[in-house]
């Protein structure tokens, strides 16, 4: 972090990793900038945006940053979703295209603020950051948002219905507990005794990579994350995380 | 430049902006970083590698930063490039694949340095800084340098006579000074009572851009670089030169 003090706030496994605003305010006080991934990552807690209301209406001296990747993701997006927001100039709102379109390899997203701060950032901008391919890509996806509107629901509905599915057939299995997410990922705990460096060894040998999240500030070798994808897969997986569990 | 104190070398125009040796090498005594544009841009002036690997070998506790970027249009780069030289451990060699390989838009380019400065750059790097596509391309151009060798030599040769061309074409003309280039551009100075704006803006008038050089420090509002195109297009830019230059 170049040189610049920071601190991290770490929502609670006990609350479903859901952070506690009250909280979050009392750092954010006298803080120059505040970081929020919502939904977060690697928890995939969601926070609603009141709570973020309340705290750029609350610290109007501090910045905050909100990173939606993973907020397409969700059902109700739209409602909680920052990024054409103008009325806060404490907000800077960053939108990865690599998630919800799938377009990882064009390296491309995008970031909303209000036009003072975007103009203190240009200053500091790489001329010609984006590749020519992405920024068609872009375009057409701008074209065409409404064409792309159904995409978005199909993936919600779909991220929805199987992150309940793989919980389901998880339902009973000892020894992994699984958090609520409302992302495309679901982190587990597993007991004492299995890390999760082992456990993804396990699961590994099926030539399924899953995320080790030992090397996550605030989580141990017990967490390990889930990423949801065909159903095939996932219930492939289900099944492995099922016969690991049972037989330890 | 980030709050670092820095300097700028001024090659002369009457010595065709080739730089001098023992001037340079005096500014980079006690600097902690040189920079050299080779051949140079604006002015296409290009430094044999004789004199560069005297600054290395002198300076040994000052790093070197040769932007190649334009030397694959010399004729014979080979001789001059450092890019594959790992004798120095103070030389830093940046090459652009945009100019070249005319792939501007994948955005994408090398650095070659020996490895404790590439190690000290990676804690700064951005991951995934590369889009795929750019990535793809990269490969299947190293995978293939004996194949594209020969678009390299047929485009030198073509750079080489078009320049020389396009020098004759414009012998005579009053007003204008065309100054000697080894790269795919060429620096002029106008007649003063002519500047470079005026003369940009009756240029394109037919829809020719041509670089205002008012901007460039060192240089003033006497100086244009032309890039060099198709045959066609240097032929009317000559052309309408002649024009501009004869009727004012």
């Amino acid at each position: 972090m170049y040189h610049i003090d920071f601190e991290h706030y770490f929502s609670k496994a006990s609350n479903s990793f859901s952070p506690d605003v009250d909280e979050l305010s009392q750092m954010a006080d006298g803080a120059d900038t505040v970081f929020i991934c919502n939904p977060d990552n690697p928890t995939g807690a969601l926070m609603i945006r009141d709570k973020i209301e309340y705290l750029l209406k609350k610290h109007h001296t501090t910045v905050f940053i909100i990173d939606e990747s993973y907020l397409p993701f969700v059902e109700n997006a739209e409602d909680i979703s920052l990024v054409s927001e103008t009325g806060y100039e404490n907000l800077i709102v960053l939108s990865s295209m690599s998630k919800i379109y799938r377009i990882p390899g064009l390296r491309t997203g995008f970031l909303s603020a209000d036009p003072k701060i975007v103009e203190k950032m240009m200053a500091y901008y790489q001329p010609w950051s984006v590749n020519a391919l992405a920024q068609a890509v872009i375009q057409h996806i701008f074209d065409h948002s409404e064409e792309i509107a159904p995409f978005f629901r199909k993936t919600r509905t779909y991220v929805k219905a199987e992150r309940q599915r793989f919980k389901e057939r998880l339902e009973g299995v000892k020894g992994i507990e699984l958090f609520d997410s409302s992302a495309c990922f679901i982190l587990a705990r597993l007991q004492e005794g299995l890390t999760s460096g082992e456990f993804c060894r396990k699961i590994g040998q099926h030539r399924i990579l899953i995320r080790d999240c030992s090397n996550f500030l605030g989580l141990s070798d017990q967490y390990v994350r889930f990423s949801l994808k065909k159903q095939e897969t996932n219930d492939l997986l289900s099944t492995l995380i099922r016969q690991v569990m049972e037989n330890d």
